[in-house]
């Protein structure tokens, strides 16, 4: 399936965008939005979209490379008379300050800024360019890193006010969309530095994975699915033992299975960490009420 | 943890191996099941297993090195009073009849010879030297292959009547212990073959994997522990979801939520493919009967 045929696919199936939205494009200038930007163009019209705002942050972190990138999205957005916000943040001085990691702060505050702009214009929804390996590559972080089931499905196409319209899309084809439409873009160089785990997940581990299975990713994508349909039904019965045990206490903690117990604590208590939560459930099973006065049903 | 304090512990929660068993051991000569039959005898006495028997299977694939290793185990069953059997099988000649590979047909072969033994001997389980950097390397190979959830667990410390006292030890801890005994091992030359997956996996994904994260294969053992509760659960409500679909038929079946319509399919069916469930799945909705009758609840 071509770039194009993923994203109106993904648009019938979940209404991704409707039509009349107005939307603020997070746009680096880097492959992955350029393609999102042609993509959204070449269906804004067929769609029914009302207004596409592109926004590129220059997080500072980069210098002369910052600059470069910065200027190749004004050309590009004039180009294609798309009105531009430019928006510069200083990451370093603020990770600096908060004693934390660049890229999550860099994060953090993009978009921050982004949801600062999309009320300030009156837009609908923040579009970015998240695609399939993003995806896959988040999955591994995670499950590297430590997680519980909710990170072995990553991100979704669509998070409150977020959707993202290349979920189903895969890097590979990104780059011949790009080029065939002879347009161009940045390269971060930082992309290459393998000490940053997800680029080493990146040029390391995943084309090893691909020599094994090129169709690896898509695999993933029919997994999730079905971890997606089993997290649903959970959170289901979840909520049923919430209000069960909100009103019988103790006792009714007590009869839920060990599953539901985990996820029902780390409702009630807002914990993920899993020794916390296996304490949690030890106290309890040793005579200890529950806090469900604090937590409500939403 | 040393080796043996996290055998001790699996045996503990888990009462892995009854005292009085009689076992029969699979026994490669290579450093895993080294270090399986060296912590075995250790701790014969404490536990009370009535009898250790090693069986060594000679698949000749390897010519001159299956010589070697066969050698190399009556040697180690000798100088440490075990008793032996040595079982040659031509698996190049089985997978060439049955046009399978040499690695699935060579894991059959030995399962059913090991099972062979272990009737007529009279004993009572089979041990294997499954650790848990093999869990983790099989999981990611079904992740990459294409897997269900289950595959996202990999394989059990017990089986049937297979058990793997070593399924919470890391290589490293396997190699320093048998090092430490002053014991040696043969190495299968065609491990380094990264032609094979799992070897890819083993050599080229993991150790990059770790570079992130030393603590990953811990990190995956407590996300298994998550799935197997939910799993666990999802089984329960399932046998349930069957029942009524076997008195109710297709109404019944409708009103399920998605996940558990698919594992009744995967169940009444007995297919694991997902395009084929969600084919099912369709014609049902379409108006087609469930084939309630053939299957039997268990």
């Amino acid at each position: 399936m071509s770039l194009l045929r993923k994203v109106v696919f993904l648009q019938r199936k979940l209404q991704l965008i409707p039509p009349g939205s107005s939307l603020l494009v997070a746009f680096s200038g880097g492959a992955d939005s350029v393609a999102l930007v042609l993509a959204l163009l070449e269906l804004k019209g067929f769609i029914g979209w009302k207004r596409i705002l592109l926004m590129h942050v220059n997080h500072m972190i980069r210098g002369g490379e910052a600059e470069r990138d910065e200027l190749f999205c004004r050309e590009f957005a004039q180009r294609h008379q798309l009105p531009l916000l430019v928006e510069r943040i200083d990451i370093p001085s603020i990770a600096e300050k908060k004693k934390e990691n660049l890229e999550s702060i860099a994060r953090e505050e993009r978009y921050r800024l982004l949801r600062e702009v999309k009320d300030r214009e009156g837009l609908d929804l923040i579009v970015t360019a998240h695609h399939l390996n993003d995806l896959v590559e988040t999955v591994l972080l995670w499950l590297v890193r430590g997680c519980g089931t909710e990170g072995l499905m990553g991100f979704d196409e669509r998070e409150g006010d977020v959707v993202r319209p290349l979920f189903l899309v895969k890097k590979e084809e990104i780059v011949a969309f790009v080029k065939g439409k002879g347009e161009s873009w940045v390269e971060d160089s930082t992309n290459m530095d393998v000490g940053y785990a997800r680029n080493r997940i990146r040029h390391r581990v995943i084309p090893e994975l691909k020599k094994i299975n090129p169709s690896f990713e898509e695999n993933f994508l029919r997994l999730r699915a079905l971890l997606k349909d089993e997290d649903s039904y959970l959170r289901e019965k979840t909520k049923e033992a919430l209000a069960l045990v909100q009103q019988e206490g103790r006792k009714a903690f007590l009869k839920l299975h060990p599953a539901l117990q985990r996820r029902v604590v780390m409702e009630i208590y807002g914990v993920r960490n899993f020794r916390l939560v296996e304490q949690i459930i030890n106290s309890i099973k040793k005579g200890e009420e529950l806090k469900t006065a604090q937590y409500r049903i939403s």
